[in-house]
């Protein structure tokens, strides 16, 4: 008899596991509080043209692994046409062995389109075919799609100044929960190219003429109010692998402002004296709002500039950068702690040799009544593969609370990667299922629920719920 | 039949794992010979008023998890009654599931206590009071604790000005064996608030006026003759993460020196110089006399400002820091090789990332007629958990001989910390037991048995013993 | 029954391991492309006295074991009989248990020998005598072992003015090719001592007088040239824990070359500035010669003078550095790239917790129709013990494309090493049969047979083939 690769108990290897996926892990709605969804696709019910479109153009992990591959970039990212594409990922996924592409993608043609077999050149017409065709059908819009994944909430990553329209009108429209996160990265990189033309905008959109660090803080403000409004409950920002913070007085602050309003290039370390004094800043404005603060840590994005030529910054090129400075990261943590403003964190690194340093990290800044409030964020980016997600699991459970853990996100532009939510629902309950097999944990299957229920949504759900325990103080 | 979590054969998984266990590991003393108890209780055998002075009270791990818990501190460290933080504990001790906080804590209500319930809020009052009743009961002094274990002989963590009488009278009164071991940070730490003070205080134990470098060495070499009277055979350094050692002559250590005396603040390079000259200066004379030399690599000890006010340095709220600089720590035994003064050295890391740099390092440092001269020491700190005392012992293994290894020790405030070796040979004859399943070692059971004996028990015991093969040189 | 250590089953723990090492791995030729073999012995077919000779001189595990072991230095390199070292080394076997060395030492005391009893001091007189009569006999010259290790083509390891005729004369007599591959190493490190003469030499050598950069460059040229001649598919550079790269204009290098030529020592910042201008000539005279770009990253090479003294630079004393520079290493990569002269690459690391990044990093830089271009190559050195193999392997897969990895080398200077690779295909096949085992990997034996064959053998085959994508420019 055909056993097919993905089978009801895919990666689940005993009884404890096979009970803790089917009788709970699979049936708790999914809440990814941290993804590059396009935000007016979800608004206006996009449908795919075809697989490609849905597939492959959103997903950088396949371009990467075709790039491996030897396909040329024309025919992942270029002008070649999409049934092409298709046919070059169809030649390439057999290659890919070992790589956790092989598990999503026969998940997500599994899950999704009822496709069993494995996609190999030989059946890659077919199943173009065939999905293509069901794309067309109910069933597979946008918000047919998440549905499928059962998915309650979702947040997307948003630039200070994006329209928040869609996310209320998705909301209002279709009934899952589409909430801005903000992206807060082009509020300090000051000294990027096309920072003016972004200062005017916000000068616009904020009614205030930007004249000084002041006036900056205020139309930011302006616009984090709005953000608060449509509902934000995380912000977020990449620290780069050098990541250094310096304790910067206000009146420095103010003069390395003007300093580069005046188009006067700053040095490395005025830059950093800058940006470490807005980020505080930022960091208890989001504290005042009980958005929580993600921090991404480690992604060393500059690397071949043939490739930020052919597609782009965000072109899945960047690799893990060096080891994180921890004492940098635990000077900005204390210096808003220091204010009583330290809003609720997420750490997350891309370098997995500082897992454990980020996981002990969440336990030298703790508020009285708040459980879990800096957390070990899930293994990000490159490292949601197998071991790398047991890894994280491993070290936030060994070094902290992992009861308190709010669980996967997805961090992904593509309407298919909630599969990563089954995935790392299937890894962390073979992995509780294994530590009772061993003894590490009590055979007690209704405490074993509740910490799959906690870590799967139960946690994740308190946190964007409105509730709040950070003292909010007066505006002046 | 009711199977308690904490069984004869917890954490082990094969028939040659139990052998090597039972048959051999659990049979052997304890030696721990880096640790925090107070000699005060040692001398004077003291008794604990209830469970959370003995068990929660001196145990920053139960802190730590608690404020991740989000129980207030004033309900962990502060003026709440030792019940209540009984009782926050209770509460906290079943979200530390896959945290080793679970299984220690199991161990010690088991084998102290007689207690196989897990504990949890609904039984914290039963087991609040059947442990107080037991504490004010014959076997439950400090010592009949330490019996308990079968503690054989500890190495406490004491200050070069700290009083060595209670190790002497705990020996000679009560029959096991403490002996003073040397916190050397506070000669090294000479731009520390306090630094003042404790020179006048070891100006008046050493009875040398302190106005030179070289009167300051004197002064130190007279305290440490006293440690080496009182059967010291350990010093320690704790290296903050981003330890720089740079070789440093006499001249200008002895200007440096002068120039802290007279209160002129050091720069940040000629800290580094002058210190790096003590470290040099300490090494040998702990080589001198045979004392090894601890390095404890890497702690991040300033996060929060705010616990740090609460609780006070050692308040467990330290975090991992970032890898070190392997270098600078080549150039200080090297250093101190060249001048044939190496002391034996003990390597802990905080951070794991610098697991197998550091194991490699007892290869580049070796002696003739020295086995393991260089050791890489146990899973430190927050490394002891399951997970972390494999990884040691399989690193250590993979890059030097794990034969010649000395094995566990606590470095724990807590009496009952001592369940921690019953921890490690568990998980360590069942990592042996598994190599042995799979074929990796020969399936001979003396040799395993030779090597169990030795890691938990042997090594250690010729370390303490009063062998040594370090030249010691004329004094001056 | 006597169950020898050494079994057709050694470390294969599944059906399907079994299947994929015996039907498949085992059946592979062997290409060795990175090692240190003498190639004189190797064109002389060279005969071993004895078993020390063969087994113990040249191999610095051996001796970095018997340091930790306590064998003082002059019986492991010093002036002790070839017997006594071999004793010596007996005596330390024992005590390898959980060292990569009790398996290989097994395996080719196994293998070469036919000796199946673990070596110890009891029994070490009789095996001295057994290999040396056998390595008296047909079957043991150089040659020989190499057949027995079903080596097809090895690449040594060679400096820029080495001989290259025993390459050539051993490919001509004896059948098995052996290519030289070029040390870059001292064309790098110019103000190391004795560079002037090596300067000198190279002058008659290519018949050019170096008094300028320019001049410099066309020595190395010619010497290139050479090389390739000979069938040279790899160059080598080690670059230290610190490297770091800086983008350096030709005025300034050239200026910097002069300086040095007139013994005026360049300061640490004009250092990192000539090597990198100098790497970069190289890598794109090795990517217009379709060379292969090795670089062996993270050596701590500084440890410890008194063994530096004793037994050389190469004595096996050096240690895993601090983890590497990440954006220095893509900086480099990148300029090759920019000028589209980036050869294939080889990134090895010795501080596997820079594993991760170094993985990632071979998706950053790819080429239209090039598979596998950068590779993430095998563990190196301290790391190819079993947990280190299976790490690398799992790593690359998680993080790059396994299907396309050259797999395993020896980087040793022993004949007997080849063993390795016998030790790599069983790791190797046994975690793909764990993966299929644990539902990770379709149960199809034709595409996992692929796998093993694409790794073990084709893929590097293809490497060391004269096939070649690198536009190769115009030489002025």
């Amino acid at each position: 008899m055909f056993k097919p690769f993905i089978h009801s108990n895919f990666l689940l290897q005993n009884s404890i596991a096979e009970q803790l996926y089917h009788e709970t892990a699979k049936k708790l709605p999914v809440i990814d509080y941290h993804n590059h969804l396009y935000p007016a696709y979800l608004a206006s019910n996009h449908r795919f043209d075809n697989i490609t479109q849905l597939w492959i153009i959103p997903d950088q992990y396949k371009h990467r692994a075709m790039r491996l591959n030897g396909i040329p970039e024309q025919g992942i990212t270029g002008s070649a046409s999409d049934k092409q594409k298709f046919l070059n990922w169809a030649h390439t996924f057999p290659k890919t062995l070992g790589n956790p592409l092989y598990h999503w993608s026969s998940l997500e043609l599994s899950r999704i389109f009822g496709i069993n077999n494995l996609l190999h050149p030989g059946n890659a017409e077919e199943i173009w075919e065939t999905c293509n065709a069901l794309l067309q059908t109910e069933g597979f819009s946008s918000i047919e799609l998440l549905r499928k994944f059962q998915v309650e909430l979702l947040c997307t990553s948003d630039d200070l100044l994006a329209d928040l329209q869609p996310h209320i009108s998705t909301s209002h429209l279709h009934g899952v929960q589409v909430l801005p996160s903000l992206r807060g990265d082009s509020m300090i990189e000051i000294d990027r190219p096309g920072f003016e033309e972004w200062l005017a905008e916000l000068s616009q959109q904020s009614k205030v003429a930007i004249d000084s660090l002041e006036a900056y803080q205020e139309a930011i403000r302006i616009r984090l109010d709005a953000f608060e409004l449509a509902g934000c409950r995380f912000a977020d920002h990449a620290l780069p692998p050098g990541f250094a913070f310096e304790s910067t007085p206000d009146w420095m602050a103010n003069s390395l402002f003007q300093k580069q309003l005046s188009d006067d290039a700053l040095t490395g370390a005025e830059s950093i004296s800058l940006q470490s004094y807005l980020l505080v800043f930022l960091g208890k404005e989001y504290a005042a709002r009980s958005m929580a603060l993600q921090l991404h840590v480690g992604a060393q994005r500059e690397t071949s500039a043939r490739l930020l030529g052919l597609v782009g910054g965000a072109g899945g090129f960047a690799s893990i950068g060096k080891g994180a400075d921890i004492a940098s990261i635990a000077r900005f943590l204390d210096t808003l702690e220091q204010e009583t403003l330290l809003p609720r964190v997420v750490l997350y690194t891309l370098n997995p040799a500082d897992n454990e340093a980020f996981a002990s990290l969440t336990g030298s800044f703790t508020e009285d009544g708040v459980a879990g409030k800096v957390q070990f964020g899930p293994a990000w980016w490159y490292n949601d593969h197998y071991s790398g997600l047991r890894k994280q699991l491993t070290d936030l459970a060994s070094y902290g609370l992992l009861h308190h853990f709010i669980g996967m996100t997805t961090d992904s532009r593509s309407f298919l990667s909630f599969s990563r939510h089954e995935y790392f629902r299937r890894v962390f309950c073979n992995l509780v299922g294994e530590w009772v097999e061993q003894g590490h944990l009590p055979s007690d299957i209704t405490m074993l629920q509740s910490l799959i229920t906690a870590v799967c949504y139960g946690n994740i759900k308190n946190w964007t719920s409105n509730t709040t325990t950070i003292h909010v103080p007066e505006r002046k």
